[in-house]
Order: structure tokens, then sequence, then C-alpha cells
């Protein structure tokens, strides 16, 4: 990890991998990636790729060494329970080309959580890549953990959240996304025209332009983001001339 | 497209690509992989893997070019309106190697939508890859298309939603999963080596193992799915005997 006193780069990448055929047959409905998307955010990090992958090694292998290799940081969620089909463990050691032992504090936590229920189905949830470092999980004590640069974490959303705020603090933080958003009755099409003149001259302000239906009337978000609050400011302000000078008045929503 | 007359192959897989800056900074929460997912299930097609890129051509273009020669299907979802942040079009092309020309159909029912308010921004929706088959939006025109085995949706979900509706009785379907599930409050722990046992000898059956935490108390939700039916029952009536064995009566709940 980074020591506290490095520099904070302008921007830190992440991917997240999701784990599970529950969700890619639509059984389970994710609640992971939004809840990712925006703590990340939040905290400065550019959450630059998501993928969902099956129960299955080689394509949990694939994912997280191409994410590794690309990103600052790699989130996975889900497959760390005591079942057959809570493969991570073993494919995040695959990934690295090491082995899985049994974790002695992990498999402590474990004892003293379940007592006299522990079994060995239970304590497989200690059998971690070797020289992984636990992550905290306050609610069910199956571990989630960290090798590298790679953070392996619970796919139940509570579970999820709690280790993702624990180990949020301790990651390097990008320079934070300011975003902006102005929103007028006005269709998407009438704005195109002038907004990408308004982009071509902010190349570091980030337009984004949402078209939304409310109460029978056609209308537009137009969320602008950038790392630079003057930029963002300026462009902000073009835009609200632009649709000014069409005719609507752009109502502000701080987001 | 395959004609119909084609024998149902064993397994039909697609990847869903997700294109939207949107998603990956947690401004929109995702609500398409869902209803993609449990169509296609349906269907008898498997989701095999699905991606969140950004706003970026090359990372469109590398995600599509990838699934598309690995899968049978790729959907897309996003873009495709008429504003400087839409360059899905423009990205299949180069994925295909090939131009973007004005569809002439597409042209028109985008004249005949907007009337007297058609725009040269509106008009350029109509600029797709050439070749590229449209896909009918009943609900804003702008027009989704298909290249080959690449379907191209609008983002709004009720948008994505008809137009996927629309093209699905088209695709080969694969021979459909079935699925069962049986319901228990036991502890994934206490189950989870019996249920090895039966995972182990039923080759053909996916058992997936999924906590829950209803009034207070933790349960689990054993997932069987299969393309054969015998097979599955088979599998199903030994997790039920193994639950009975462990002390606690499981219910079947149609999923």
């Amino acid at each position: 990890m980074n020591s506290p006193s490095d520099r904070p780069p302008a921007i830190v990448t992440a991917a997240l991998v999701i784990i599970g055929n529950e969700i890619l047959s639509g059984r389970t409905q994710d609640a992971n990636l939004a809840y990712v998307a925006r703590r990340l955010t939040e905290q400065g990090l550019q959450l630059a790729e998501v993928r969902v992958v099956a129960d299955v090694e080689a394509e949990i292998v694939s994912a997280v060494n191409l994410c590794r290799e690309r990103y600052d940081y790699v989130f996975t969620t889900g497959g760390i329970g005591p079942t057959h089909d809570d493969i991570t463990a073993r494919a995040i050691a695959r990934a690295f080309g090491i082995d899985v032992e049994r974790h002695e504090g992990a498999a402590a936590l474990l004892h003293d959580h379940y007592g006299q229920s522990i079994n060995e189905a239970r304590l497989s949830m200690a059998d971690l890549p070797k020289g992984a470092a636990l992550i905290d999980n306050p609610v069910s004590r199956a571990p989630g953990f960290s090798m590298d640069n790679v953070f392996v974490l619970a796919g139940v959303p509570r579970i999820m959240q709690a280790m993702l705020d624990g180990i949020l603090p301790q990651l390097k933080a990008g320079n934070p996304v300011m975003s902006r958003t102005l929103n007028a009755f006005i269709g998407e099409g009438e704005v195109a025209q002038g907004l990408s003149v308004v982009q071509e001259a902010h190349g570091d302000v980030e337009i984004g332009s949402y078209p939304f239906f409310h109460q029978g009337e056609f209308g537009v978000s137009l969320v602008l983001r950038s790392v630079d609050t003057q930029a963002l400011n300026h462009a902000v302000a073009e835009t609200a001339a632009l649709l000014q000078s069409l005719g609507v008045v752009p109502e502000e929503r701080e987001k």
C-alpha cells in the first residue's frame, strides 16, 4: 500500500469484478455496482470498468488478471462463503500463481464466531491465498481479503458495504471529481449542437446528457464533471447560457 | 440470422455491454442488466458475461470485439441519442472496420417523428454502420440496430425493454434452463459438505447456494438449474433429503 504521505495522483482508477451465476441468470438483482460506484466516486477514485463473470475459475482469473494490470485497484464481490460454488479465494490464488493455505487469524475468528458449530466447511472460508491480508467482516466473519491491489469482498450487500467502507480510508485517494447538474425541459436533440460546442471548448470537463420523462414532459439532465472547480463553473455557466438562449430555464440540482 | 429450421443448440451464449459513464460514476443505477438477464434466461440464452464500459470509443470497440468473437450474441445498451456523448454507432462501425453512413429508413422515421423539429443533431441518430439492420424503437424512434451478431439497444430502460422484447423472438433459442429452489432455515456452513457431494454426483445440474437473513433467522436458498428435467428432479430430491437429514424442512419456491 502507498504511504499516506504520497502525493495524491490526479486519477486513481479501479475496476469491479462481480462474481456470480445468480446475477447472470437474473435470479438476483445486483445491488453492489451502484454502491461501489458511488462510494469510489466520493473517494475520488474513478471506476473505469465493471465485469460480471460466472462462478468459473478461468473466468475469474482472466478478469482479475486483466484488471489488476490495468487499474490501480480491483474489487471483487461474491464467492467467499463455505459452499462448493464459493471459489473466489482459489481463483485469486490461481491468478497470482500462488497456493491457498489456511489463514490462522481468519480461522481463529471463525472458531470464535461459530463456537461449537464450527466445521470443516466453515473453516474452509479461512483458506486464503498465501500472504493475503484480512479484510474485516463485522457482520458474518466470513473473511474478505486483499492481495496486492485486489480486494476480495462479500456478495451480500450489507456485508460488502461494511467491508468497503472499512478499507476505503486506507486507499490512495484521487483528486475528487466535482459534479454539477442542470435540468431543463427541452429535448436532447434541441440542445445537442450547442452542447457539443461547449464540450469542445472544455476538454477538462466531461459533459453527459441524459434524457428524462417527467410528468408527461421530456427533459434533459446535463451532468458536468471535473476535478477542476473553475473549469467546471465556466462550463456550467456556458451550458446555462446555451439553455437560456434556447428559451428554457435550467434548474440546478446538487448531485 | 439463423433460419427457424436450425436445430436449437444445447447452449446459446450472450454478452451484455453496458455503455455509460453515468453507471460507472454512480449517478445512475443500472436497471438494464437485471432485465436482460431475466429475459435471456427465459429464452434459453445463457448470459455468460457483462461489461460496463465508459463512453470511450476504444473501450467500446475492445469490449464488443472480444465479446462478438466469443459469444453467439452481444447486446449493448446506451449511447444512441443525439448528443456528443452518444458514440455507440461510431464505435460499432469501428469495431467492424466499416464506415458510418446515414441510414435512409432511419432518417425517414426521424423526419416523420420530429416533423418541423427535425435538425441535424436528431438526424445524426440515423448515422449507422453501413449495412446495419434497424431495430424498432416504438417509444422514441432513436434507432437501435444490429450488425451481424451485435444488437445495439437504447440505454433508457423502457426503450431498451421494448427493443429487446421485439428482437428476442428472432434469435435462435437454446434449450431452456429449468430452475428449482429449495429454501431452508439452516446455515450455509451446515449444508455445505453434503451439498458438494450432491453437486459432484450431478455434473449436469448447477447448484448455487445463497444465504439469506429473514425475520431474524439465517437461511439458505439452494438454486438448482439444468436443461435436463430428470437430472434436475433427481438432484432436487437428493438435496431435499440432505436438508431433512440435517433436521430442517425445505420449502420449495417456484422460480
